[in-house]
């Protein structure tokens, strides 16, 4: 993910990015109501450095108070804690259409502890390079297999799911999505059958959501 | 330690491994009374994989109700917390009789703090890469000698020992044994002169036992 | 910073150290009522090698009661918590005389919080290698600027500051030094044009103080 798009409107604040390799795209979505202050005059689209701007957003602590603002060409990133500090970062220009997620429709999703998931991704990565999300009637169902062993998990998932969908996915992958499960105590999971995984937090103020989408690997790959 | 066997009998749950450059052996023996339950229907002895098995217990939690079962050449961990979950580890089939540490009898051992010994060899290791245990009348007595500085320990150990005892042993192995230092507050030490060092750390509930068998460094090695 | 050079005398127990580079001096200055003992029957000069000394220094607990004393070419550090530890380090003989820090004048010095100067120190350090100290009459101001972004700190000094003062640092040396931000919690800056910065943490009970001088970058180096 070497640049991210944002956007800002009427209707917050849009983070996206996509991985170069096509294999990922990751969705920041706040709403208005999250800030404190929001000023839109007219919709503006920047791009970034992912690197330069995530550097800046971890100097940020608790405490602080964030503005952002566009000047000329940067984008000013203001924390007011004790001290005043501003951070300019360079916009870059990009002359081409960004990539946008494909829009999916699922008929399976549940609610799942997020810690849960990032445990049992962690699990998985004793012995395998690849795991099987399943849902059934019941449970959540996470398997992989390895050479020396392999994992078997259940979660007793209490929706209402009315089909078996089975898909694998990348564990490195899911691990670096699952770093984000410290933004939401939940995690919202769609799956179909061998289909891109749609992977959402939530704001527990229902204000803000990050999401990821996820292509499968095919079983028959290497 | 590539492999560590595992034997279950009325006796309870025990574990052996040991160096394969044949230094140093590990024991753990826990009795059926650690366990919630304890089934053994016969007497049965595997060998497991040590990584392997390590990579699988690391990931357990405080709060995991842990069951170990045995399954046609699979040892079957589950843990059970908020999801249920379980590894399949792959037996070993080894054709030839593992060693058994040997067994030695002592004239003098204390019992000591394990996080003061553990705290001991750090320092010492500052210095040099290897240390000398000395039991007196009063004191355990630690000493070291480096190019640049030396390093000399006494802790009043209130036990009633007769005879002068010392050897000398690696750092490096002793480091990693007290590791284990988290496993028990105290740690039982057995000396004799140039002669391998047993270190027990015992559950407080007294049920367990984690043991250590160490051959000394002789002065006059290289 | 290979050697430190150790005076005590009737005025207590002085450390200085200065970077073979010539780029900066470390004076630790503890006043005998830091010492619940202080004895010199006549004044000492010793020079130990920095890292040694460090070593075991760092084996410090902070209930561990210390003592210092000389023998016969080594100094011997004691410390006692529930065991007694006792390290001997060589002394180091030098023949020559040990260079001295300037002594500078200052018209411009602040006290802040040594905290938010190590936080800012390494906020500059996203961008840059180099950052500017500048006070004006209201604010300490810190800023760097890099290819990507740059980064502008204003903190409210409320010090009665006539004149602006600013000099430009390396960060990668002030970061070594802000690692000394434990040691106190405010620190005062004394500051001039393109001249070396004085820094000096000094100890609640003000019978102790960590003091440093770091020569200034020249703008047009390269």
């Amino acid at each position: 993910m070497d640049e991210i798009i944002c956007i800002v409107d009427s209707d917050g604040f849009r983070v996206t990015a996509m991985d170069r390799s096509h294999i990922s795209f990751v969705t920041l979505d706040l709403k208005p109501t999250v800030f404190d202050e929001f000023e839109c005059s007219e919709p503006e689209r920047i791009t970034l450095d992912t690197d330069e701007f995530m550097k800046v957003l971890k100097r940020m602590k608790n405490t602080d108070i964030l503005t952002l603002t566009l000047d000329e060409g940067n984008l000013i990133v203001g924390l007011k804690g004790d001290a005043e500090r501003k951070f300019k970062i360079r916009l870059i220009d990009i002359d081409y259409e960004p990539p946008q997620p494909p829009v999916l429709e699922y008929n399976s999703s549940i609610e799942v502890p997020s810690n849960l998931v990032r445990d049992c991704i962690t699990d998985m990565d004793l012995f395998a390079d690849r795991l099987n999300f399943l849902f059934d009637e019941n449970y959540f169902i996470v398997t992989s297999d390895g050479e020396f062993g392999s994992a078997d998990i259940k979660y007793l998932h209490g929706e209402n799911i009315t089909e078996v969908v089975k898909s694998c996915f990348s564990i490195d992958k899911l691990k670096e999505i699952f770093k984000a499960s410290k933004f939401s105590k939940y995690v919202t999971i769609s799956l179909g059958n061998d289909k891109p995984v749609t992977i959402n937090f939530n704001l527990a103020s229902n204000d803000g959501c990050l999401g990821f989408l996820l292509a499968p690997r095919i079983e028959q790959d290497e």
